[in-house]
């Protein structure tokens, strides 16, 4: 590798830095490690004394009563959800993103969640809320929430990403941070009802072959969906991760998809009108489609495959440890099952070394992976490569474009690359 | 079964109700149901109107940079964690409890997890925050939380379970609503690193057998724990449900002591101390062992055997709907495996049923159950059983009793019973 192949993200921005320094890229020095056989991870030199004799060891501190509903410790204030002023005329259309380089494991807390809003967040009275279903039914029927409560229901973890994730990378390393370059993904356990119920409840006429779902938005989001996929595993969902939907992600009732685009995932659902043919309204020609190099453009792309990244370290999680034992830190998920294995390479793609899959092994989820190596002190180049269990292997960004072109928005699953320099702070590149 | 195997709950305190309404109890139809094949369910005379026309219909909502660290709906205020003043003298030594009848699935909010603090909850600052570990090992060692972070790190998702949780009802039943009878427990996917990792890093010298953890709130809360559990599952952990630990769950870093008493779950921890033998501190000798009938007490009764309770419905949350189909909703875990097997029964253990099992089967951790059926509208007398991994099935509180006399507060895992009126509310009782 030589540093002709490293493009520069391009500096548009007055919050990017404009170039790399100097040093040059080598491999280094990085086998993995297994844990540490001396104790270099101690801070021997710290004094023993700061272990006790800290004011939280000397007073009370706050009541059972204090926090009905907790937040998190004051310290952790620089947690948040981000947007970019800059991305959207208005915040009522616009994105937010999670904070996946302060994250671990596989849930997203709720209140972290990214949001992607066509006309801000809608609140909706919960005594108030209904679900129509009409169309190509036997019966027509409104549903109250309490009316969905009387179902089965079930329990799956499942990764939400908008289509549009790592969508402003498609023409070279732009956004200085894994919050903006993939943070339009969360990953939570959803609590609803089949939607299969929901249309057995109703009777599907024999015709019947496709949904259009609508939110009760201002926005009135809508998308067609085959009745394949809806018969399949949707979900019409009213907890995540174990409460309430939150406002900005449908509350009181939103439709599951998974493995899907995130805007077929309809918050504040309010219709589902059963056809025999696809609608191919507003959302799904003008907008979430794509875009090729001749001109055409694919519609109905709805699976999201398999993609992967590395969240610790990337340009906002810099290492600040210095030489030696290091955790490297990803998730990967697919829209098409399981993940069977990550890959990741120091060297920007020379060598791969398989990286250690973390927690449960769930479908169409994140799954957590892990690579523990010494660090050398010199620069890296990091990548990860996820395998889902369909076989597929996430691409390059450039084997993307050259089939699809650089027109694209969406779909961009191509491997991360982050450098990592010497003084430990992380820029985002592209290698190829 | 006749009315005087009920006993009432006794009514010693003033929110409590103070006896049953005159019906008579009647097994009643309660045959399973499948999926309603009429439309029962849909409410055919509400207005389609409603479906549209509602404000949040016609006006933008809130942008995405209106909440930077997201909250629940306002039409959520009431989920709460909730204390009971009177139950201690002060709240910073003191429960809360989760509001387990407004759950669903397995993962509990940050925000909704039961506190229980011996000194209130304790504010540390991550830069001060060190963890010292000491005794009968090769280096004693100081570790800052940025020297944690270094090591190899696990995800796994667990119970935390108070040992006093349902204590109140082993001289009959006590508290009405599930979130005081069974809402001293917890279910968080922990990111930590093995403590295995930590006692290697040190090196245990060979006569080491047994730990004291200890905490760094004003409490300075002590538990010996045995070598043997420190190298099998425990983790020092630093996140929870993806983010930080709260606060009041022992940021930034607590033990994790997977399936036993949530006391030695170490919160703030800044300590291990190495010996060869147990410490028989105060919170292992004066608290947290079980009297026996004959005065003598058990201690080191670390795990937690398999228990299960009926979240929906139960006093904090009666049937609103009427008769007809019905959904029946609760949790199960145990200490030593996971779920096999959950039975419920609708006529106070008469006649039982195989409750469907939903979401992913974790070790130690909580499993949602559902059983669906129709309601006749007669009373009902709801009661599950947990049967775990290893064949335990869950007892009856009578049959705790009958081998641990009533002096017990602890270890409760028995039976428990809702008695459902025709009128659809639920009451607090037992039957034997």
């Amino acid at each position: 590798m030589d540093l002709e192949n490293i493009k520069y993200f391009k500096g548009k921005k007055p919050t990017r830095r404009k170039f790399l320094r100097g040093a040059l890229l080598a491999g280094g020095s990085v086998a993995a490690s297994s844990v540490a056989a001396t104790h270099a991870l101690a801070s021997s030199g710290a004094d023993p004394a700061i272990v006790d004799k800290q004011p939280w060891d000397t007073r009370f501190g706050a009541g059972v009563d204090a926090a009905p509903y907790g937040l998190p410790s004051p310290y952790e204030v620089a947690v948040q959800r981000r947007n970019v002023p800059w991305l959207t005329a208005d915040t009522v259309s616009s994105i937010n993103f999670t904070p996946l380089h302060q994250l671990d494991g596989i849930i997203t807390p709720n209140g972290l969640c990214f949001e992607r809003h066509h006309s801000g967040v809608a609140e909706i009275d919960p005594a108030k809320y209904r679900l129509m279903i009409n169309g190509l039914v036997e019966r027509e029927l409104v549903f109250t929430l309490e009316d969905l409560m009387r179902f089965p229901r079930e329990n799956h973890v499942y990764f939400l990403e908008c289509v549009a994730n790592s969508g402003m990378e498609w023409n070279g390393a732009q956004m200085n941070g894994v919050q903006f370059t993939h943070g339009m993904i969360h990953n939570v356990m959803y609590t609803g009802v089949p939607l299969r119920l929901i249309l057995e409840e109703a009777g599907i006429k024999t015709n019947a072959s496709w949904l259009l779902v609508e939110g009760a938005d201002a926005a009135g989001m809508t998308r067609s969906l085959p009745m394949e996929k809806a018969l399949d595993d949707c979900l019409v969902a009213f907890k995540m991760n174990g409460e309430a939907l939150r406002a900005e992600q449908g509350y009181p009732v939103r439709l599951v998809v998974p493995g899907w685009e995130g805007n077929m995932w309809i918050k504040w659902l309010r219709r589902i009108e059963v056809g025999d043919r696809p609608w191919h309204h507003r959302e799904e020609t003008s907008r979430y489609t794509d875009l090729m190099a001749d001109g055409r453009a694919r519609r109905f792309t709805w699976e999201l495959d398999a993609k992967s990244v590395i969240t610790n370290p990337s340009p906002q999680a810099p290492l600040t440890h210095g030489r030696g034992q290091t955790v490297l830190n990803g998730v990967a998920w697919s829209g098409r099952g399981t993940i069977a294995r990550v890959d990741v390479s120091l060297d920007g793609g020379i060598n791969w070394h398989t990286a250690r899959l973390s927690g449960p092994s769930l479908d169409k989820s994140m799954h957590r992976f892990y690579f523990e190596f010494d660090w050398d002190g010199s620069d890296l180049l990091l990548q990860s490569r996820a395998i889902d269990s369909t076989g597929y292997v996430q691409p390059t960004k450039d084997a993307l474009r050259a089939i699809r072109g650089k027109n694209s928005v969406y779909h961009n699953n191509g491997i991360q690359t982050w450098l990592v320099n010497p003084d430990g702070g992380v820029e985002n590149v592209e290698v190829s």
